[in-house]
């Protein structure tokens, strides 16, 4: 087998030379590092990258998988890459475009001694599939799951959205929209129990075309926009399942002429940058706590410490897209007495 | 060696079903799937990923190399991996936090053929240190670079800024603040070159006070707003080097009880998804693009193809927050004669 001894004589240099261009640390020469790597290519030589991660028996890096670039990736990501940095862990995230083979690859690398964990945000293979890889190294996700070998930071949506619903009510708001997610998702099965629920407890019946189905996320908040536009029954007032669908309906709103607050109210969720930023009022669910207690678990199972996870809560975020309607409320005075 | 065949006795299965196992497609039932973990478990089977790799010469993933979470990540991001699904590629996230070791070891990846290309948002070490390992595939970056051995996407940003500056100018303003991104960055050279450049020509002095450095990124269009908030001498126009940084400005002030364009225009550059939801007028310099141009290299280096990029243009996006200053300019009518 050919060693970094080979390579060195072969290049003419010091050994560690050999293992400055290898490491990438420390000083080399433009000429030096050239005769190095050519000589590596005439010899075929691959340092031992595995080994080398053996010796100290971990990578220091946590697998994060997603099968794309989708809502809201980006918060969690910041969040979870911001912990990781604060014990000193990288991240490495592999989109997967939901292929089966490509995330067992990623999850594979927990076995080469290549990633310590791996944060599952969206998978392709089931479940039963993904769960023997833990024998291999910590793994977590934010879905629900009932599992004794992968962690779940899930927080439920019914209580969030049913805060939600109760808070418009209780602003004087009774014709309201609601914008769900992909059906298939607990979340939106979640959702659509708090809606039952409330209508139930409320006496409001629901009507069909007061309720949007989002299948593509992306400029969905402007499609909805445009159909709410042309409704002759509209409603005062719209809730969504994510801030940033609800971000592209008042905007778009906007272009269409109309004013949010003042022709329709606005609800969104998450409590992203982009609610802050358009002063969407919106529900807080720890989306970055979720992300925080992911790498936490993993933090600990690899270290066997026991950081303490942080508190999962549900908090309403008041700003200016639902105002109070004075008027709704002394009409409905008798019925308006909810938390 | 341990072969797969060695397994399949010790697990008492078929051969398919540990390669079934070991690549993640087919059923198998969680019975012989654990016994199959468990029988390479204890033969210390690792199924050899590089030679699988090795016969077909390429692994369809592209490595992406960031430091951290920073903008315009979002946006570069997912028109990289949209281009890349298109061609059947699939994208792996380094995330280097500046760590030389770490990005030598993704650049590593070509060479154990785990990437078949790599791109560079951020680098930790040095471009000649990058560049031998070109040898082992296709690299791009969107920074200005003048390499044989490195593909550039760069766009110069002088041209974008100087023509923000006419713009502003030639509808009516006079007094324009301008907040650059990180003074080292070539970027904000050309910038500086462009608001140099425009005062000789308008002949407009520059104030000191009107000149912003943004180091920090996250929240500084909010600490900006403060600063401006303050200001005796109040800017009639910002002009920024980013949109999500004069989303924040905006909102902040209108937090502080403003009104943008009525007390101040404001000007943002990207063309990012905020700037379309919070109607901000920006220049589009083909980021996207960049993203798109960056991947088709990387593809046709490696596929001996020859896909056009696209073509790379500035464009000025008009939308609410510039007004045309009517009573300015007719005071200035014999002054402003800019295209």
């Amino acid at each position: 087998m050919t060693t970094i001894i080979d390579v060195a004589k072969q290049a003419q240099v010091s050994k560690s030379t050999v293992s400055r261009v290898i490491s990438g640390n420390g000083y080399v020469s433009q000429e030096s590092r050239k005769k190095v790597l050519e000589a590596m290519e005439a010899l075929s030589y691959s340092p031992n990258l595995i080994a080398r991660n053996l010796q100290s028996g971990e990578t220091k890096t946590i697998g994060f998988l997603a099968q794309g670039f989708i809502d809201p990736l980006g918060i969690f990501l910041e969040s979870f890459i911001s912990i990781a940095k604060r014990y000193n862990y990288y991240v490495t995230l592999y989109f997967t475009d939901g292929d089966k083979k490509k995330e067992i690859d990623a999850l594979n690398q927990m076995k080469y001694k290549q990633l310590d964990g791996v944060f599952i945000l969206t998978r392709a293979n089931k479940w039963e599939i993904i769960e023997p890889y833990s024998l291999y190294g910590p793994i977590a996700t934010w879905h629900r799951i009932d599992s004794e070998r992968i962690y779940s930071s899930y927080v439920d949506h019914y209580s969030g959205y049913l805060r939600s619903l109760n808070y418009l009510y209780d602003r004087g708001y009774r014709s309201i929209g609601h914008v769900l997610g992909n059906s298939e998702n607990l979340n939106t099965k979640a959702r659509i129990k708090a809606i039952d629920d409330f209508q139930q407890d409320k006496n409001i019946p629901i009507k069909e075309e007061w309720l949007f189905h989002d299948r593509a996320r992306l400029d969905n908040g402007r499609n909805i926009a445009h159909t709410w536009h042309k409704m002759a029954n509209k409603s005062d007032a719209m809730a969504f399942y994510t801030d940033s669908v609800a971000a592209g309906f008042i905007s778009e709103l906007q272009n269409l002429g109309y004013s949010v607050p003042e022709d329709v109210a606005v609800i969104g969720f998450d409590n992203s940058e982009i609610s802050r930023l358009m002063h969407i009022t919106t529900v807080d669910y720890s989306i970055k706590r979720q992300a925080q207690n992911s790498f936490i678990y993993i933090h600990n199972q690899l270290n066997r410490e026991t950081i303490a996870e942080q508190e999962m809560s549900v908090q309403l975020i008041e700003r200016k897209t639902v105002p109070l309607r004075k008027k709704e409320l002394d009409k409905n005075a008798s019925s308006s007495e909810n938390n």
